[in-house]
């Protein structure tokens, strides 16, 4: 009882709202795929922001308003509103402007609803290839696209068998990277790019390692809940839970919780 | 006279044939896409090869062999037939195979007809998403998709302007390394993960520059034609125009003619 309990009596206006917030995001992201002149500011954290990324997150927040005016509102771009109410959404309206800029279809729209600290909620969806998923606390992820992919990650006892994920390299501290790299050494194969998408795979069973440093809660906190709900596990690079608090995080996700300890070692500082 | 105008001729001819072969390779890839218990061979050059690269060669190679029984075939997966032919068509089934066995979409079908040394005709085929751009001699490269973009490289007469793009830093030896790193630290931004599918996206104006090691004729003969057609330009990492011999080479794609001596600058030895 408690938390959890109380999530799951509001769960389906929760994730109808959700739905209607990221379709508002769709609508205003869309006209600026692959436009031309599409430009990009560079924010004091030298990453891109676009016209897109504000529209979108100002129309999330019109949904969420509306249907919820006492919960608070956590935005990449527009900031904190009432953020001492006990249930709060997250909003990152696009994850992956690199992506999005360079007409890459590996980024997307994520919102997560944080439940005093715990994320019982989260959404990432594409909104050019129409890709969804839905993880939500106590209920296995759903997905739903148009070109196949089943939600559930898949078993991968071994890290020596297993696909590693990063969004790029240059994320990492000389620190971090060294560890990142003892990581990349266990393992099958690594691939680059994906931001969110990569997640939404692992969450597929297409991949079983992500290790990226620099992650925001509005970053991590949807993605939680889909990984979750698709039996995979998501923690620091320590194993500790991540905490919705200020500030970057390095996170670890894998697919196969039984991969979770040989991951976390070879990270280990 | 000579060359060109004995391809343009055959021009229409030979684009339809290529269209029929990246048709049969697209039937021959999608039922593997996003597959559970896909798994991968790894050659002896490091690279994943899967079920569906050597079905969708296969498939490939019947359509051109039955259209144009005179004309080679240099194809990743299964060799060479009439080397010594004056037109030969030039076969990746799965360009990014690391992308195709983790659900990506930055794949790709490529099909590339040489006439003597010089490609003069090319394919990249997106068979999941149904993109398409078509690249061929003395005429304009056309794409197609349901998800927007125009063809056609867009200006960029500035390197400190630019979108870099690589597939992966673990492509390069460490001496490319650093001639890669001193190019990145003179762009505007740089992403990661593509293989073909980047080169199609500077042919849509949307990527500027593009530095890769690794490349055999296969990765690169079709990418040569469609980014040739947008405006673009391609050579090797020393300003020489790609030969058609056996081996790896590097290659540099840039899609406003201007960055190429800047580029290249970069990447001298």
């Amino acid at each position: 009882v408690g938390r959890l309990a109380r999530f799951e009596d509001d769960a389906d206006a929760l994730i109808a709202t959700a739905e209607a917030a990221v379709d508002a995001a769709r609508a205003a992201i869309r006209p600026y795929f692959r436009a031309t002149g599409l430009s990009a500011e560079t924010k004091s954290d030298d990453s891109p922001v676009t016209v897109a990324d504000r529209a979108a997150e100002r129309a999330m927040r019109a949904v969420l308003a509306a249907r919820f005016p006492d919960y608070g509102l956590i935005g990449e771009e527009d900031g904190t509103e009432r953020g001492d109410a006990s249930r709060r959404w997250v909003i990152d309206p696009i994850d992956g402007t690199r992506s999005f800029l360079t007409g890459r279809f590996n980024f997307g729209t994520l919102l997560a609803l944080l439940d005093e600290d715990r994320p019982v909620l989260g959404v990432i969806d594409q909104p050019i290839t129409g890709e969804r998923w839905i993880g939500a606390a106590g209920r296995p992820t759903i997905f739903r696209g148009p070109f196949g992919g089943t939600a559930g990650c898949r078993r991968c006892p071994d890290l020596a068998l297993a696909e590693l994920s990063c969004t790029s390299p240059q994320m990492f501290t000389p620190s971090e990277r060294v560890r990142w790299e003892r990581l990349a050494g266990s393992v099958r194969r690594s691939s680059f790019g994906g931001d969110c998408y990569a997640y939404g795979l692992l969450a597929l069973g297409q991949i079983d390692v992500i290790a990226e440093a620099d992650l925001n809660l509005w970053d991590w906190a949807a993605l939680f809940s889909v990984i979750e709900g698709a039996g995979g596990r998501m923690t620091d690079w320590s194993g500790a839970a991540l905490q919705p608090s200020p500030g970057i995080t390095p996170v670890l996700a894998v697919g196969d919780p039984a991969l979770l300890d040989a991951a976390l070692q070879r990270l280990a500082a």
